[in-house]
């Protein structure tokens, strides 16, 4: 059904283009600006979007005449994909181009490892579509265990996966949990994302899941568009979502990225942001509270404290005054404290750290 | 068991230590060389392992007295942790040690970005146990799908995961294959380590791996310690191993390390290196039997040149003359392929390539 919808959109693209060409108009298709100008922070909703602003791209118009080509090759490729019904990355949609268009194709746009791949993302905002709906695979990265079953509509069977039931690895999350996938028979009082696959498989290794009744999500590390989005969608089924990042630059980017959004994933940060999320810790005020971690500070570097000096400017941050405090305490005493140092005294205690934590609501905005 | 004989092996190396006290002698351990003199490319085995050179370690040197002590530190934690039958890090064994020894601990030696961790390497080596036998988990990374079950006791239950029922995600490789695992009922013709996740996922869309009767492992770019025992695992269960990767530096690379081992795991070699493994592609020679791909190669980079020159040195590397013209081509070409190539003409066309390459028995050694 999503697949329809996604061939439908494409197709009345195409109709436009044509339609325009046969009345001898300039083809034309339009999509919201992604200038960092237009930007900006919802603070009613909490997280980054794009503003008002659209920019119109038109097949007449020497600078836009091959970049327009190209995108409605891709919008080809990708309604190709979908009748196939079958998946491929954005180095593979290059390579059927280069195939197809020869050498007038630029690489540097198909680089995944690029920040931004404006032609596509001009498609997906433009259609409306998540590349995920258009057969294209993101990075995937994140992994999760938990009273929690999904149902992947793999080829031609239904598999049933039970998160519970995944021992010490855990279930990869994917990179599209949108379509072909259902969770089922979620039982779970909160969300645990645990930004370090390490401390993950040390709260996994006690089953602090299911003593706790959570879902246990590591990132590990950034986390990719699909584990986000599983976030966001946790987060719909009314879970309450915390983060646990280590007290530096790092996590807090982490954190901030989950509960936002991010600059690059502006246009789609009503699906990706969780603008509910907590902020568990480690803290630098955890210092006050533990005082055996004391001693298991390490000194922050030059780029922790500069990215302490630029969040105290971002206003989703600095209206914090909890936040404020933690930024400036990192700042002044130059230490930083990571998420493993919960291991000092004994291995087990991070699942006291959190179950406290938790139990206090003793987390930052 | 496996954990008794490891306690029993650092309770052995505790009383050597008192017993030397007791009787007025300076303690000492003895460990395998691991400076570079001492790697040696074993010709009939196929794989990089130690020589014979011993190294001695005592308390009363000046030179070594602070490192001895903290390896005897390092193999009381490690006792501990298996007494308690809980697993961490050497991150959160450097926060244990930090804990209880103080300010005396030296951070660097404790990375988990170092290449070398010297002092749990020599606790390694001169007890003969891999660091996973010492409850200490390693960087994990790769997935696996096929007609495999996996019976993992995970704390108190035995769970069976059943790596042809994990859909889209497959199954998330552990850092330990060894211990509390066991693979059963293993169906399958073959392993293929695909470097690319992108390139997995195709593959698992189409169940290769059912149709083919295989076992399709990614290890997401460079294989970690647990993937590539995993791959030694398979092997000794009597399947041949194909690795299937760019036509690069990177790529090649990763095929010798599963291959050969690596200089930095020389000291387990025998356990982490696959010397039957077979080189199936994607290969400079593919681009006179297919013809599409000639339109389809990049540019080499310097690093990709520099290392084909290098590779051309290696004695295990230049004996065959499969290798020497690979190497030979790309230099004179001045250009790669990469295994997303093979999605030019068609999404599955990797699939075929695959299976003809096998057919054919069309690999390099």
């Amino acid at each position: 059904m999503q697949q329809k919808e996604a061939l439908k959109k494409i197709e009345e693209l195409g109709k436009e283009v044509v339609g325009d060409i046969k009345e001898g108009k300039n083809p034309k298709f339009v999509t919201a600006a992604r200038t960092r100008s237009n930007i900006v922070f919802d603070k009613k909703e909490g997280y980054l979007k794009l503003g008002t602003a659209k920019e119109e791209r038109t097949f007449i118009n020497v600078a836009q005449s091959r970049k327009f080509m190209q995108t409605i090759a891709i919008a080809a490729k990708c309604h190709k994909f979908l009748e196939e019904d079958l998946h491929t990355t954005i180095r593979g949609l290059f390579y059927q181009l280069k195939f197809s268009l020869g050498e007038d194709v630029d690489e540097s746009i198909f680089s995944e490892q690029a920040e931004s791949n404006p032609l596509i993302e001009d498609l997906e905002v433009s259609l409306g579509l998540k590349r995920e709906e258009l057969n294209l695979n993101a990075n995937r990265k994140g992994v999760l265990a938990g009273n929690l079953k999904v149902e992947d509509t793999f080829g031609d069977e239904k598999q049933i996966i039970d998160a519970s039931r995944m021992g010490r690895s855990g279930w990869a999350i994917p990179s599209d949990v949108d379509n072909d996938i259902r969770f089922i028979d979620i039982k779970a009082r909160y969300v645990l994302v645990c930004e370090k696959d390490a401390l993950w498989q040390r709260l996994n290794e006690d089953k602090f899941w299911k003593k706790e009744n959570c879902i246990l999500i590591t990132p590990q590390g950034q986390a990719a568009r699909g584990t986000r989005r599983l976030i966001r969608k946790l987060a719909d089924e009314g879970l309450p979502v915390y983060v646990f990042t280590d007290s530096d630059a790092w996590g807090w980017y982490i954190y901030w990225t989950i509960k936002t959004g991010s600059i690059n994933l502006a246009y789609i940060g009503n699906d990706v942001a969780t603008p509910e999320a907590k902020f568990l810790g480690v803290t630098m005020s955890d210092l006050d509270k533990y005082d055996f971690l004391k001693k298991l500070t390490i000194k922050a570097s030059d780029v922790d404290l500069k990215r302490a000096q630029e969040m105290l400017q971002y206003e989703w941050i600095k209206k914090h005054k909890e936040w404020v405090h933690e930024l400036e305490r990192m700042i002044k005493s130059k230490v930083k404290l990571e998420q493993d140092a919960l291991q000092g005294p004994k291995l087990t205690f991070v699942d006291d750290y959190v179950r406290e934590k938790i139990k206090n609501q003793d987390w930052l905005p």
